[in-house]
């Protein structure tokens, strides 16, 4: 069975997404449930959603309802629910950036589920690329996002190898990229959610509203993150710089860790990332390369 | 946790309703649900949608897909999910018909669960009426469904009182009528439940589908229905034939029930029912007055 109350949501904030207030009983009538019932669903929203409630009036406060966003030279698509964003961004134009307020299907690396619950900011991101740079892509967005949490949120935000962002060790960000050859170029669409105002139901993990303590707009973050992406070209022109930040903000290096690849497991030092994404680990029987496509997880053990 | 699969399926006819048809690859691009997940739902929604899928491609058959639909001097309005069609209707324009394919908090009478699950017809209608004519709606729909159930698909359909609409007993059609007062008209929401093509999940309900043994294209009995509540002022100008035919084609008189009241249960045999709707029971203590609107339950025990 549904729950209803999920579904309820997603039907209010349908309705809420593309007018700048409505009455309580013009969204009850849209939706076709009750007053009562809708205002403990738009109560409960407030706990994910900047949504206000007063007056007999409902709004979705425009700082963190995306559909009020015009990113100049990109094309936002706003949608409640899909399978996955990073799936529904392969259906659209170069230069698209997709949101899905709740994901169905959410993929994590490795085919792995990315819970995409209320709350979140769960986006991806549509851009040609040249062949020779987008290699480098899969460390430039978890630096990008290090460099937005830090910059403009005072977030002690960390990369945690090979692409996720972390604080205090827990996971507050994922990055999935994945490219298509089009022709002469690459695209690459770019899956990149973070846990803003949902509660994350997965042991170390945590939201930008736990460290935070209060409801954080998404749509400033979301304007940072399509700012820089505007302007990756520049950083993936170059490389070596590129890896030398995304080392200097990486959480993993000079640690003991632990990966289980699809070889086995490997514990060891971490001393060095390579051009190509490879983590260096350093073990009893010698200097392991990992591969970051091969491996199933890392834990960071001291 | 919500069902993925209900919801999934909600989105498909969200994106089927309004094309003819749909690549299987534009819709996996639309939902952003992978090919191989989204044809394993369309197949499941096969079970209870005339959804035709071959060659790659989706369709709605036009004779289910209630968006193809376009009655005369009716508004109708094609939701594919609301709290309740008949509370969704409230805020439409006179001589609106609604249909919702799902419904979250669908309302049987007496506050009672409306199980609004997919494959139904689950339809509201919104006209006015003439402040003298507007008790007798009641008695006029499920006299319209049981016709049309007759005359047009051979159902050996009959009322059972005061306005359920049955077939060997088993329960096939529900209706609820709310009035509204609106200036010096009465403004009658008619909310009517035809389990079409849907597995009713309640004991002693039947389905169109069950006794005909083949999915039903539900436009040609919407339509149906449209064009007699169209004429409805008609029946109901004439009410003592209305109540006659009402009579005739009940399945409740000359037999012994019981009747589950606010004021307790009452058991005879039930002989007569009146212009207001209620029915007169004969008991060994004498006949008995039973008022439809306080009448939690009817049971017919022969």
């Amino acid at each position: 069975m549904i729950t209803e109350a999920l579904l309820s949501k997603l039907l209010i904030l349908e309705n809420l997404r593309g007018v700048s207030e409505i009455t309580v009983r013009e969204l009850a009538w849209r939706t076709g449930i009750r007053e009562n019932v809708l205002i403990h669903h738009i109560v409960d929203l407030q706990r994910t959603h900047l949504i206000e409630i007063g007056n007999n009036r409902v709004s979705w406060n425009i700082a963190d309802n995306p559909s009020t966003l015009k990113p100049w030279g990109w094309r936002l698509e706003h949608k409640i629910v899909t399978g996955s964003v990073l799936d529904y961004v392969r259906g659209c134009g170069l230069w698209t950036v997709a949101l899905s307020e709740y994901q169905m299907y959410g993929r994590g690396r490795h085919g792995r589920r990315w819970i995409g619950n209320l709350g979140g900011l769960w986006i991806a991101l549509r851009l040609p690329l040249l062949p020779g740079n987008a290699s480098y892509v899969s460390i430039a967005a978890p630096l990008i996002i290090v460099e937005i949490l830090r910059r403009n949120y005072g977030i002690n935000a960390w990369i945690k190898w090979p692409n996720d962002v972390v604080c205090n060790d827990k996971k507050l960000v994922g990055v999935l990229v994945e490219a298509e050859a089009y022709q002469d170029k690459i695209v690459a669409n770019i899956g990149i959610g973070i846990n803003v105002n949902n509660s994350p139901p997965l042991p170390n993990t945590t939201s930008l509203k736990k460290l935070m303590g209060r409801l954080i707009p998404r749509n400033s973050l979301l304007s940072l993150i399509i700012g820089w992406f505007g302007r990756i070209h520049k950083l993936l022109e170059d490389p070596k710089e590129l890896l030398k930040k995304y080392m200097e903000n990486m959480a993993t290096l000079n640690r003991r860790v632990r990966a289980k690849t699809v070889a086995g497991e490997i514990e060891g030092i971490a001393i060095d990332v390579d051009e190509y994404g490879y983590l260096t680990v350093e073990t009893p029987s010698g200097k392991k390369l990992i591969d970051p496509d091969t491996t199933l997880e890392l834990r960071h053990l001291d």
